[in-house]
């Protein structure tokens, strides 16, 4: 029985062979992105393959950059080839949930400007429904008190993000974080256009019709899954 | 022939008379906001009427402050009972562009949290179509480029605002503020649906169904128009 941890090391590296010589390549965030780092290292030393990484965090910017890799921000590339990134929940038509690290904006802001992406994800992260993964929201912090007030009244059991200090969490560009407890999402397309006309909300959690390809570590090894 | 700032003037002092005693105020931000401000002071001191002005801007804090108004910031009331604010365009439906001076997102989230809004405008604001005024968007700094690029390609024209010292403009929330040469805008809440659900976008500056009431300085006094 292998571990949760060899299921993403299986998922990153089977990723890793996503990325061609000189392709612009999004590096996602999180512990499964970690490994497919630790994979696209062996690949530019051992076979000589070049590429450049677009990180969604200082921390993916750092542990490339030790690798030896060529980091460059997006705004510094033109497009972006692939993105490969991890994923709280996915289902079964490949939309998703992401935030739980709390970096969906930035990691939103690469996906869209990538020809295609790529999730890796242990096989607990397959659900048929998305929603028991709390749906993360990043907020201004002006009037967020109003809008907690707004996303209680319709129900959606907000609760915001607190540091094991019991400070309110800050983004990297400010803002709060606030999780709602939504258990299912019968209708995530329409709840996503709610969210993102809200006043206040800077980004959702919400991924959907953003990527084409799941990497999924199962017992049985790499299972690779297309749209 | 009465001047636009005399204008202005007859507006802010004909809207003072919006406010009761007791109620909370959102306090908008510009040249014809300040005269409210005035004309409220005077309300106060003349009138002995009492209320608490929540304000979308440093520079309204500090004025009302100055004259001796309550100032609560948007979190730290329950519900504003009217917002008396400028803009930048209004059409017949009392819809308008609001964000010339940058700082629509938190005028936006003082308004949402309102019963009631009042815009007070020269006459000259009024428009048969919005959109020869700039649309403001806030947009995140980080992949600036790419939304930029995006609403170049879909013709929007957009333009990165800069200081007079040729700097980025920073927004109080350290966002920054691409205006939208668009001329006319055809379908305006297609284009706010557009504009929310875009990556980056943090707010835009088009008030839609949000405004009941514009009080207009105008040659012959102040016109009160209402939906």
């Amino acid at each position: 029985m292998k571990t949760q941890d060899e299921l993403k090391k299986i998922a990153g590296y089977r990723a890793a062979e996503l990325v061609d010589d000189g392709m612009i390549v999004g590096l996602g965030t999180g512990t499964t992105v970690r490994y497919l780092l630790d994979a696209l290292g062996e690949r530019m030393k051992n076979e000589g393959v070049h590429f450049t990484g677009v990180p969604t965090s200082k921390r993916t910017a750092d542990y490339g950059s030790k690798l030896g890799m060529t980091i460059k921000s997006l705004d510094e590339v033109d497009q972006i080839d692939i993105t490969i990134d991890g994923a709280d929940e996915i289902d079964p038509q490949l939309n998703g949930i992401k935030g739980g690290g709390g970096a969906q904006t930035w990691e939103k802001l690469v996906a869209v400007n990538s020809k295609q992406c790529a999730w890796i994800v242990d096989e607990s992260k397959l659900v048929d429904q998305l929603g028991k993964f709390p749906l993360p929201v990043e907020v201004l912090a002006y009037g967020h008190h109003q809008l907690v007030k707004r996303l209680a009244d319709l129900g959606y059991k907000p609760t915001v993000r607190q540091t094991a200090d019991g400070e309110n969490y800050k983004t990297d560009e400010g803002n709060l974080i606030v999780d709602l407890h939504l258990d299912r999402i019968q209708a995530p397309y329409d709840l996503a256009d709610q969210l993102s006309n809200m006043t206040g909300v800077v980004e959702h959690g919400l991924f959907l019709d953003m990527t084409q390809t799941v990497v999924v570590g199962t017992q049985d090894g790499a299972v690779v899954k297309t749209k």
